[in-house]
């Protein structure tokens, strides 16, 4: 007499092999159980655990179907990098390298779609796991939407926290790339001149208008990883 | 007397100069009647526009609440690679550029958590977009796993095309990070050696099995974005 599990390990073994393909139909729970020589209940429990392995699709009206792929999209946690670094066991540190008020920079207004005349808070800090250079933080902030930006020093408080604690982001596109570490990089990461590093770049509106861009380029050897 | 308009611009201006942070609780819809001097009526019209751009959120109980950041996540559309050439205007062609049935090299064993005595289908595919290289593949199956892999040749089916048409894919992991382009991939991608490339990494079970392992290396420039 054949188990459920005997079944289940029959079905994956068809699908492995190519006999049923994604989006094929099984026979039905009669006709599997005469192939099979055993009670339908038997033949349900297996379906329906493997429906509960993602592995079938179970539908009341069309039977049973090898479930197709997914849609092919992958969801990245974005944590803080103090919670990243601490999660990771290390002590973090921040550091301020750079504030000023400016006009805001034609390539900057272009990419965040500023007005001719804006102004902007740029900030350069890093951030350290250990002592060790950990992420690099190249940050703009729009006056004209956060004017309460310029009041503070960021002497002790990172960017992304204080604007947590502002500002309710509405809008967000997120980037991720590889560049090669230029002079200033490798001076601020550690790393030679000319490594391949990997960053991610983030454009924030508030009610359609921008509020923050920024660039926080990592160390060597840095990867974010997502399961679905 | 005070427009709906007005109201909205007058809340985005107080949440923006810092006086209402996020999850901060408005005064009540008759409060706000009184202060702007306007009905109710107009003071709920500009609340519910607000929550619809995203930047309130209204309770029954606990009134209305200034919205706060949402979870830092990023979802990534991962498209066949096909579609994104085809999908920027250009003409699409994939190559084989080798193919080994072998045993599996240590290294790929830890990271599959392949047995001992596991054998891989081992493909290098080259993706171009109008004739330029646009995608640099390195791909491992296991073929304890999907045995019909080692019929197929590859030679006009890209591996991920097949995959998709043989096999559902019920776990995935994928890494996204930066390498230097050695001497092999200088050549496939025609970069400098040295070049920052960025890559992603894709390992895949079915039913809790290791499926398929691969490296995919963009040409230099290449990001990958999301909006949310």
């Amino acid at each position: 007499m054949t188990t459920f599990r005997q079944i289940k390990s029959d079905v994956i073994g068809r699908i492995t092999a190519g006999e049923w393909g994604p989006d094929a139909t099984l026979p039905s729970e009669t006709e599997l159980a005469a192939r099979y020589g055993c009670a339908r209940a038997t033949v349900n429990r297996a379906l329906r655990e493997l429906a509960d392995d993602g592995v079938l699709e179970r539908r009341r009206k069309s039977g049973t179907r090898v479930r197709a792929a997914p849609v092919r999209q992958a969801r990245f946690e974005i944590p803080l990098v103090r919670r990243e670094v601490e999660g990771q066991g290390a002590a973090y540190r921040y550091a301020l390298v750079e504030r000023a008020v400016m006009a805001a920079p034609d390539w900057l207004r272009a990419r965040m779609a500023l007005e001719p005349e804006a102004r902007v808070l740029h900030l350069v800090c890093m951030h350290y796991a250990n002592a060790s250079p950990y992420q690099y933080e190249d940050r703009w902030i729009a006056l004209d939407t956060l004017p309460a930006a310029e009041a503070e020093d960021f002497a002790a408080t990172a960017p992304t926290a204080w604007l947590l604690a502002t500002i309710p982001f509405s809008q967000v596109e997120i980037s991720f790339a590889a560049t090669e570490a230029d002079a200033a990089l490798a001076a601020h990461l550690g790393c030679a001149e000319g490594a391949a590093l990997f960053f991610a770049e983030r454009s924030t509106w508030f009610d359609g208008k921008p509020v923050t861009f920024v660039r926080l380029v990592h160390r060597p050897g840095h990867r974010v990883t997502a399961r679905y």
